[in-house]
């Protein structure tokens, strides 16, 4: 998907929201799991909720570290569930949230990881990248027409600060320069940036570098941040955010009305993102 | 696998080699291949370079990537082979090299991922992590018994020099600020780094930060490093060292001797290797 169809999904569902599908099989309802292996209780869940939210979604992304943690039957669901939101009539952004990245030949491998052939491997439109190991090892992915490398820039978690705010020589912090030097390896049709929404108010020192750039980000929700802030700082006249939302909106309740729950947490954050689009 | 018996593998075997077993399907030989299902090529690959290598390897280290791009027959292969070496009567060390990170409660995942009952999930010794996302993110690795963390520090890439050697404000580099800050984190019983062969003088600057840990090297053979100047630099008394070598052995014939002669390259890695130790 290229920025023009992801910015023209946002302003026809005015919406920036972006549902995680971290589907930790305990926390998976048990009338769900009931009956069903593993696999196809994730697949099931999973599949319920995208049909309660996608039509106030632009994106979903799992992230890779559940279905990992399952073995072969989390491989599984996770293959399963992008095959079934790629057979949707209703086009939406499909994010790997996997955080790779090795040297040279070896993120080549990656790539056609995330970017292939629907039967084999899946074809996620986008997966995130970590930037230490600099140039070579993000480039591989950006070759690939129509996807996107969401690179690790500024994170939402406590450990950001250890490395990621470091001064360097230039007077920038180290996820400023991380931003500054990529611009050199990809653009906007292709780079995306994870920014913390936890931070809200460094999200202007991000748009200063990149201004042009969709930005991913994590944080609303459960871990607090604030989503007109958000918006307010990092919204372009592409959109140029994917705001996302995991466990507040798929495990927003824990019965047999998880995905209506499901549905009215996504409706609520989208309701909000369609007044701010509105008033534009 | 805790240090000292990592150690004594080292002694007893006169070797820090670890073989790396990126077995891309393309290039494992036609022989193999024929009449077997990728999952099944892959194994039985893998199985005889490992009978054929043992004798000279303390540690195996299948990279991720080269799985994953096979989807669910690749991950199959890889769970099979590391029950497979597990199931020998040989105690050996096995890496995941998957450089995985994420925030505190995703990392716990991943670890759980690689450090599993080897069963639904495989029971890897080690896993290779990346630092970008500071503490919260490794930490979780760090808290099971006899498994360890490999985190990157200076990698062999081009790349590297990005964002791994920028001048920070206490006059050290990044990947020197890594090492510092990590070894609060963990310890020399449970945290490695991987630090590239390609740049032998930086051993040293490595070695005054820690001392004690354990180093991965890769980058010795295909990438050419020397291994003589990374023994020599990076020694220390536990031996210190895991020195990887993955093309360069197993796929060094690509023809029905295949085996005889990733067998005949380890055990020339391994001679040199006796040789220094049996000096000390």
């Amino acid at each position: 998907m290229n920025r023009q169809e992801l910015t023209d999904i946002v302003y026809r569902k005015k919406s920036v929201l972006c549902v995680g599908l971290d589907s930790e099989y305990a926390k998976i309802p048990a009338h769900i799991r009931e009956g069903r292996s593993i696999e196809d209780a994730v697949f099931e869940f999973n599949k319920e909720v995208v049909d309660a939210t996608i039509n106030y979604t632009v994106a979903y992304k799992p992230n890779l570290a559940f279905y990992e943690a399952m073995g072969l039957p989390g491989w599984s669901a996770l293959y399963r569930t992008v095959a079934y939101i790629r057979s949707l009539n209703e086009p939406v952004f499909i994010i790997a949230d996997a955080k790779r990245a090795d040297i040279g030949n070896t993120s080549r491998l990656y790539a056609s990881s995330f970017f292939g052939d629907g039967k084999t491997t899946p074809d996620f439109d986008a997966v995130t990248v970590a930037p230490y190991m600099g140039k070579d090892s993000v480039s591989p992915f950006l070759s690939f027409e129509g996807k996107w490398v969401i690179l690790l820039a500024l994170t939402s978690n406590p450990g950001a600060d250890d490395f990621q705010l470091t001064e360097t020589p230039d007077g920038m912090q180290l996820f400023e320069r991380v931003l500054e030097q990529s611009k050199q390896w990809g653009n906007a049709e292709n780079m995306m940036y994870v920014v913390g929404a936890t931070r809200a108010e460094m999200l202007r020192k991000v748009r200063a570098i990149v201004p042009d750039n969709f930005l991913l980000i994590p944080g609303v929700g459960a871990q607090g941040g604030d989503l007109n802030e958000v918006l307010k700082n990092g919204w372009n006249k592409s959109g140029g955010l994917l705001i996302n939302a995991s466990r507040s909106i798929i495990f927003a309740a824990s019965g047999v009305d998880f995905a209506t729950a499901a549905a009215d947490e996504a409706a609520r954050m989208q309701k909000e993102m369609a007044r701010f689009i509105n008033q534009l």
